[in-house]
């Protein structure tokens, strides 16, 4: 029996191309790595390239929020840590945690909800069968796991940043 | 006197990069180009790169939420409509439209939060008065818009996509 965890499944060097004059991760390239992070779990959860290919099934993403907490220079070593916060038959609602190598303070979070959708319309559908049950099993192990801070977040005025 | 709509700021291409295998743009480079809409913005505010390198305070971004609403294709020509929802002295709450060209139907939203930053610290800072004085300016012009549907909003499986 493991313990309750998020699952460290993606590292990530930050290239060049993605800072500003700064030598800072520019805001959108978090997104990239967040989204690479995104692919992996794909990966691990069976929804890979040549799963793709065989199935005609995808993830599209329908919606995601960031936070920006701390800066990342480039060349840093990062890694992901992801929590399934939920799901249907359909959907999957997924939340990341950038780290910096050697960090345990986070420096970005992303939120995200993904849809499962059949190429063959396209149209949205239900998950196949072994992806659902590998989405289960982490979302079982990752049951006693609190929700994060983050999650839920809408932006306003009205809250500190 | 002007009639209260978005800015049309900022067009852009869809580059080859920035597109999965099926030629649609990557959820993570929407981002890119909504970024780059900031960038466009800044420019018009007077907090571009010649007003950072003389005054030493530019925007950093604290959170930001995206709905993805339709595909966009490798190439394709896209603008940002750009209506500003808020700002305190030292924040700027901005949110973004992306169509394709000749559509007057969104492909996505994005809602930031931003912050402006004195990078002489670095430390967060009122905005200087030039600056605030054009965001009260786009305010004013923009105060009988109709607050779009997607500000605000928070993840939840409780929402259909």
């Amino acid at each position: 029996m493991t313990a309750a965890a998020p699952l460290t499944l993606h590292h990530e060097t930050i290239q060049p191309g993605w800072v500003d004059y700064n030598n800072h991760l520019n805001d959108a390239y978090y997104v990239v790595v967040f989204s690479n992070a995104t692919t992996t779990l794909m990966d691990h959860i069976g929804l890979g390239d040549a799963e793709r290919r065989k199935t005609g099934h995808t993830i599209f993403t329908l919606e995601m929020h960031v936070n920006y907490l701390k800066e990342v220079r480039g060349g840093a070593e990062v890694r992901i840590a992801t929590q399934i916060l939920g799901h249907d038959r359909k959907r999957l609602h997924v939340f990341h945690v950038m780290f910096e190598a050697g960090s345990t303070e986070p420096a970005a979070t992303n939120e995200q909800m993904l849809v499962n959708i059949d190429m063959n319309g396209p149209r949205s559908a239900p998950f196949l069968p072994d992806v659902l049950a590998k989405i289960e099993a982490i979302a079982r192990m990752q049951a006693g796991l609190p929700r994060p801070v983050n999650a839920g977040r809408s932006i306003s005025l009205a809250k500190k940043g």
